[in-house]
């Protein structure tokens, strides 16, 4: 484990997050970014991926460092996590020689593993990464894992410094549940929250009966929120009156994980809470990490209308990843 | 949409296409190309590829620039390119959003989307890069559509112009249908006839009944090459007396666009028209995109033949790739 | 065919190998690598890798080269290798046309192509790696063919000669068959033989009955073993008393080749060859070529333990790797 990993951007505190969303910034603004050359980063990924993977190639790119990609089950060798493990089954690398391998040829190592929505205990620890920070001496990036996608609350953070200033504390943020043809993880609903509370905004959390966050994340965010003069509040209505910035999401509920049936069936009765353009209110800006299902989750008027700030937030995307490559290659203040 | 778009290469012109095809004979003689050092290419690949992929990449590090590939529905989110679709389907992504994205990443995009070959009039529109034109704001790059291939024109016309000399009016290139054991898109043929038309050759298209091209992109290069001074001529048997270029290609009929079944029976029949080292004109250049099925398509003796220029073709992707780029980064004139 | 073509390692003979190795370890220690700005490997891959592909890229980015990576059958075409088919089933592309068109992009052509292990006979030509020679001017490195895996060797024999010093001549290694939950093909301990032969180690190869290796590659590592000072010895009982060097591994048997059902059996007998820490000798280093199946192949006590040297050889494939691209680049001498 290193004192640089990067797993819910909660490592570099709310003034790091804060001086990182800055830096980003600037960067956009034609500020010279540090140089490393001959340095690599080393990405591996678990589940697919566009704006992720290609903004922290460019990244690289634009810090003279060089980006290998790797797809275990695809182009590498299917992985194995767990400690001790009888190996005798499809995986073929245990992650215990493969990232110390991957550290011979890399400075920073960077990983994508999702949610199997099957079990929560074992998602909410979390597994593949916590793997990939048990064998590794270098730095690991997430690449959104089963709990947090902190690449993307970096560009969340700076999209929100850009249109409502460097005071963020008690700015009203509703993250909302939308619906979806599938279930899908909540690393980003929890990292929304989790970054939100710690920068101490003012957020609500809007959702349906039954797609519930987990409650410990909830409470964590509420403690850090409370610390910085915001605060959390969970609503089961959609009523996005007053907020300045509405963040759209689909993600599983926490009580009925890992249900598939009876999920899909709660999920295709909700499709009323689509978020449309007469939804939001006037001035808020609207925000989704992508990919979007439109039409489902959000409808076209909203994510083409005048205050989306999705594309935005994707190509902040680019120099958020440069100003973390910065922090993580260890030439900045990990925090401010 | 963007006027440095590259969807079929007319976009510049006859003289544009030589003077690309000039350039890219001077870069392989060793003239120093331009550098855009810190630009990149970003490729969509929806289909396989290895000369364009390759010569794409490989061109953009001869001009300092970085490429990053993306293959949607393996390492990316599949996409969806139908404006206003609701997408509860299998389709992560839109294109509406994704094409924004990817351009703040980088300076040219480029995609590969091959015909579905199940309805001609979709096909006909071309939809995937119709779609990413729709939603761009920087220059698209055709790497194979569903009716065009204007970077294998390129290089064809610099094939043609390293063997004939610069000026093509009036000289003779029969393009001949060839047997294979798939039902195949027509974009490869379409771009033959619509280039070979447009610089002014004397083109005959030789096909069996039923393998027709589309009847309004004949009618348009016939017009192209009458104004240039050539001439467009469809004839149903396989005589290539007379040619100077052979360009040997498979592809399904318009006619029977479609109808699998039916189409696999009629091409079965045709196994007459491989094209074989004794069909071809004494001095007469052979010529295929590549893939090429061998023995099947064309034999062994002609591939492997004194006049086989396939090769040379092929490495003519990789400058005709530089001297694109350089005109689609806007440091030389778009057209001659 | 080219002279500088890296197949197994022997084309550099004992003296090269191990100047080879001697520079990868100076390179490790901070020499300068040699640069040839602008040039590129072309790596084809038909399975997968971690350490193999990941340590190319990276080394060629130290020689300030640029790494294309290609997966038929997956980003690139399917390809055919057999001189003269009739291609008229899935394969869509000839090497003979693949292979001249990828040299034309790249100055280095690498491949991977595991056995098939259905026919014995088939493997042993090695078929697709020899036709890669057959149809390239420009050098081919192998990166594991149905019959050997040099790179690796040379991360071996570096290894060696990091923790036994520069003089090999009969030290003694000790080459053990371990289980697996799938028959693997041969080229790791058919290599490990090979390289530990010609630099004249005395070589036992321990493994059960039925699992031999192919006895023509036997004979001619006894050879030249014996030409060197050293010796090859095959047992059937896994003592590993007195080896300085233990290397494990798994791998099907020659005379049971291709009958899986069988030498399912036969493996499934054989779980008391799991490599333990237990079965060590005191001050044995222990090597494998990785991935390992943890608790299988060997357990966990052993590959973790101060003596296993299997994350310092999987580094030295960096520097081994940019040590075989300066002699095949052409600019060091060949052979020492």
């Amino acid at each position: 484990m290193n004192q640089r990993d990067v797993i819910d951007g909660t490592e570099l505190g709310a003034d790091g997050v804060l001086a990182l969303a800055q830096r980003a910034l600037e960067l956009r603004g034609g500020a010279a970014p540090l140089r490393f050359p001959g340095k690599r980063v080393i990405s591996v990924f678990l589940n697919p991926s566009l704006r992720t993977r290609t903004s922290l190639e460019a990244a690289a790119q634009n810090l003279g460092m060089h980006s290998v990609v790797l797809h275990p089950g695809s182009d590498a060798w299917k992985m194995e996590h767990r400690a001790g493990a009888v190996m005798d089954a499809d995986a073929t690398e245990h992650m215990a020689d493969g990232v110390p391998a991957l550290e011979e040829y890399g400075d920073v190592l960077a990983v994508r593993a999702f949610a199997k929505l099957e079990d929560r205990e074992e998602d909410r620890r979390d597994p593949v990464i916590s793997a990939f920070r048990r064998y590794a001496k270098r730095p690991i990036v997430n690449l959104e894992s089963a709990l947090w996608h902190p690449l993307q609350s970096f560009a969340d953070a700076a999209t929100w410094m850009a249109h409502l200033g460097p005071d963020l504390r008690g700015r009203k943020l509703a993250l909302t549940w939308a619906p979806h043809p599938k279930a899908l993880p909540m690393a980003v609903p929890n990292q929304v929250l989790l970054t939100a509370a710690l920068v101490g905004m003012d957020v609500t959390v809007a959702h349906p009966d039954g797609m519930d966050l987990d409650p410990t994340i909830v409470d964590r965010a509420a403690t850090l929120a409370a610390e910085a003069g915001g605060g959390v509040r969970v609503v089961h209505q959609q009523n996005l009156d007053g907020a300045e910035v509405v963040v759209a999401k689909s993600w599983s509920g926490w009580s009925g994980y890992g249900r598939r049936e009876e999920e899909a069936r709660a999920r295709a009765a909700l499709r009323s809470w689509t978020v449309t353009a007469d939804k939001l209110p006037p001035n808020a800006g609207l925000m989704h990490c992508l990919p979007v299902r439109r039409n489902v989750e959000v409808d076209d008027a909203a994510l083409d209308g005048p205050r989306s700030w999705t594309t935005e937030t994707a190509g902040l995307r680019l120099w958020t990843a440069m100003a973390c490559l910065e922090a993580v290659m260890g030439e900045r203040a990990w925090t401010a």
